[in-house]
């Protein structure tokens, strides 16, 4: 395997004291032994990927990391949402004890943000903890996932509700790797990079306006531009509030009626992306009934999202009482306190608020914006 | 219920940081709202505790904490280090989400250690992260697992495998409820008490040895001391070391082979406490054919284990290669390294040190400890 070097490597640092940590932005990462110069150095390392990706990448990654660890093991998980639970999660402990892993082993996370929830996780629990690296192969984990500590698992009773603040000691965002990402899951990143101008920074809404069909063609400055902005914003507000205590919860934009669309459908159905994009256009449309926002934006909030190749109008989860669906899905989201929803709003663009809204409007607000 | 407040309360401060927590101890505490004086507010609280110590205590820990929470949950675990498993966990978990409860309820383990290492696990878990109270109703946990912040459960490959370092917010120890404890556990409490000595404090070695049958017959002075003392060593090794990087790991002194007696004979078989007093025994015998300790020491241990009513020769794991596979299960003892398993030994009363050992006297040891 030829080692690529690029001298474009981009890095953007996370500053969580000494939970601190990079993220490197760039071309043939994982086929250069330097991207992981500073990662504990280790006996074992257990890459842990999925059936999608371990096919691609998993052999480049073991043939890079053979020269930081003695052994160099892989787990490879089925592939999707569908299979963010305990069971799934249990393989990579069975791996890592089956091969003898001791505290020091370094796990990777190799895929996307289910691979990096479910290996951060693990990294978290084994053993009360062990270092792990994010390698993020999808758009969406690039600019999310793989940034911010949030590690978890899905309950049948809903998403992410069993889980871990963790950070990893590095994050790989190895651009070549979306080249072979499916366009629906190009498009399901895009949303998460959309979310980023509304809720901190309209400048950069009106540059993913100006480029989103750019991103849509993989042109790799923009791509660049577009992970760096997206990874340097999440890290600004993550760093004032690792544990989601208050501000942090702005980056949850589109989460509340992205995660009933999730967990309504069932988990895998609608991608995460996806559901998150769709959720932003109802929380715009919410914002605006509240009197935050122009009619406009929700407009201009609809109209990239629907560039971006992500559908702006929410599924139909019940035939009778829909909205009522929507209601008891979003209670039991993680940001609910003593059964009050609390939704992110936009107040002006490039600023959210967190807040309770009354039933009636956001009734008003699912109608309007389910299909059919 | 009549409300029992006790002038005699004791307090040891855990001191953390912003993770630090006070530890009580003493008589009706469980009955007394005040004692809960520092805990959060919140909706709702779910006690967890087992069918063994449930009946016993879940009512009146219940009408006390109707007076700081709206709603007070209860759930019920199968009793026993047997079901310290992902499947009894995911009982907490069910509760949690049936009753919706959201991320600011508080968890209150009451029971003994497999309680509250569980308990503590699922609110390190739980959305991330959620207050826990240890009430702990085991000599053994008060001494023990309720100072530390360890929680976890096990795997079939080994103990502990799976857990989080997560700090409660208050341990409350109610010596009343050592009233209902069998003798058997009582004992394996002891030989907590009595590992404090030799790593620690070697006048209260000194101190156990005078009060061994005083501990044994419940007298309250003696155990107040008792438990008050040991809480201080243990918060005074954890403060220097929370996450186990050095100091932390001489508080195993008698876990590594303990592990593996609990291990080879099957969870649940031998009591943990069982295993620990037996294995310090065989740890001191370790010591003494390195040279560290004087062979008075080893006797001089294994009688005030003995007298402590806990087994002190080892049990035979395996008929053919007895040693051998003791071995095969410290190696994956946590605290092994790339394969090599460092134990915890005596050098000098009063004094731990952390070290490998020649698989050839290890052996010896085993051969020389293990029964029939």
């Amino acid at each position: 395997m030829e080692v690529v070097s690029t001298p474009a490597t981009e890095r953007v640092e996370i500053d969580l004291g000494d939970r601190s940590y990079p993220i490197l932005i760039g071309e043939g990462l994982i086929d250069d032994p330097a991207t992981f110069d500073a990662v504990p150095r280790s006996s074992d390392a257990l890459i842990v990927t999925n059936t999608t990706v371990g096919p691609l990448y998993a052999q480049r990654l073991e043939a890079t990391l053979a020269q930081r660890h003695a052994r160099v093991h892989t787990v490879t998980l089925p592939d999707g949402e569908a299979f963010k639970h305990w069971q799934t999660l249990n393989l990579i402990f069975d791996a890592l004890l089956e091969r003898g892993c001791d505290r020091k082993t370094v796990l990777y996370a190799l895929g996307g943000g289910v691979v990096g929830d479910m290996t951060g996780f693990a990294a978290a629990c084994y053993m009360r903890g062990v270092p792990f690296v994010q390698v993020p192969t999808t758009l969406l984990a690039q600019v999310d996932s793989s940034v911010g500590g949030k590690t978890g698992i899905n309950h049948p009773a809903g998403k992410n509700m069993i889980g871990a603040f963790y950070q990893p000691r590095l994050v790989v965002c190895d651009l070549s790797t979306l080249a072979t990402l499916p366009p629906r899951e190009l498009s399901a990143g895009l949303a998460e990079i959309i979310k980023y101008g509304p809720i901190a920074d309209a400048a950069f809404l009106e540059w993913t306006e100006a480029h989103v069909d750019a991103l849509r063609a993989l042109d790799r400055p923009a791509l660049v531009q577009a992970v760096r902005r997206s990874c340097e914003i999440k890290a600004e507000v993550v760093g004032q509030d690792e544990r989601e205590s208050g501000l942090r919860a702005i980056l949850n934009f589109g989460h509340t009626f992205g995660h009933a669309i999730e967990a309504g459908m069932g988990y895998g159905e609608w991608l995460h992306g996806e559901a998150v994009g769709c959720g932003m256009v109802m929380a715009a449309h919410l914002s605006q009934r509240l009197g935050l926002v122009e009619h406009g934006f929700v407009e201009r909030l609809s109209r990239v999202v629907e560039r971006a190749g992500v559908p702006v109008r929410a599924p139909r989860l019940d035939a009778t009482d829909n909205a009522g669906r929507y209601l008891d899905l979003m209670r039991v989201d993680k940001k609910a306190e003593a059964g009050e929803i609390r939704f992110v709003l936009i107040d002006g663009v490039g600023r959210a608020v967190v807040r309770p809204a009354p039933d009636a409007v956001v009734r008003e607000v699912i109608d309007a914006c389910t299909a059919g």
